[in-house]
């Protein structure tokens, strides 16, 4: 067998994710069909589950790699920029449709439900850091406790994710963000 | 035939719209099939369809009975004071969870878009009126447009009810609805 470089082995990986995620945005979570995901991938189910074990596996790492990529522009720039970025690009986001469908998996099945939460830690922790920074930076409101900011924050993030995927208009929504970004900052 | 007064009517039209909530909250909109729906109303799917016509507009009509009683409440004390009474009494909400699944609907199929929107005016007709009242009342910032503080309401009861329906923490809820109660009010 043909030694393969850890290089290439990450190189075939993200290229499996990334089509993945075409995929998963086009059918949501359960229309992404084995079938469906070879074609897409352009590779056998063989190949596929030999570096992501199952589908649920699979769709896990498509989410770990967003939440990899938001927990860096939270870092530098918050969870609000996040939504932002999301509005620039929305095509490459098409996918987050498949947090409608999530969140009915996550409240019937603990199993997916912990996956999901060890998958979106370093988004969570991410956001948690930005917002003690911000606390110490005396840019953040005081009067309320981080949890309840960050809950709100991310409560807004869930009804962006809501309106975002069931298709509304989002012609607003930068004014929107605007509105929450003030909540949270100190008067 | 025997004559039905209008009362004795919408006596039965309530009782099967109760009951079919009950039956969407346990099984979902896909979920409850026509024989559970039978079964949780008591009466036969020709009885149920010669009050609702198909199972969509059944749906509807329990989306619409709670857009009114939602609507009471956002007039007397706002949209807010609605995700307040959901904590309050989180067993009647329960079918919210179906938000979800509708929401994939609302993004694939415009004439369910339509429908849903309809029955949804009540609420949104209710939550400008307030808005504007209290702008009247000078209770309201005016920094933004109005339009743009209904949108952030709406986007953070989308979220409340994304975290009511995948069955997250909502212990600290009310101290999140403090916050965004506060983000739209003149300082």
């Amino acid at each position: 067998m043909p030694v393969v470089s850890d290089e290439e082995l990450h190189r075939r990986r993200h290229e499996i994710i990334e089509a993945a995620r075409e995929c998963f945005a086009e059918f949501g979570y359960e229309g992404a069909t084995v079938r469906r995901l070879e074609q897409a991938t352009g590779k056998s189910r063989g190949a596929i589950f030999h570096h992501f074990g199952d589908k649920e596996s699979l769709f896990l790492e498509v989410a770990r790699a967003d939440a990899i990529r938001q927990a860096d522009i939270v870092s530098s720039s918050g969870l609000v920029e996040v939504m932002r970025d999301i509005l620039r690009e929305p095509s490459r986001h098409k996918w987050l449709a498949t947090r409608l469908e999530i969140a009915s998996i996550l409240r019937t099945d603990p199993t997916f439900r912990a996956r999901w939460q060890e998958h979106q830690a370093t988004l969570d922790e991410a956001v948690h850091r930005r917002l003690e920074e911000n606390l110490a930076k005396d840019s953040m409101r005081t009067d309320v406790d981080v949890d309840v900011l960050q809950m709100f924050l991310e409560t807004v993030m869930d009804g962006f994710i809501t309106r975002f995927a069931s298709g509304q208009d989002l012609e607003r929504m930068q004014e929107v963000l605007d509105i929450a970004e003030d909540a949270v900052r100190r008067k």
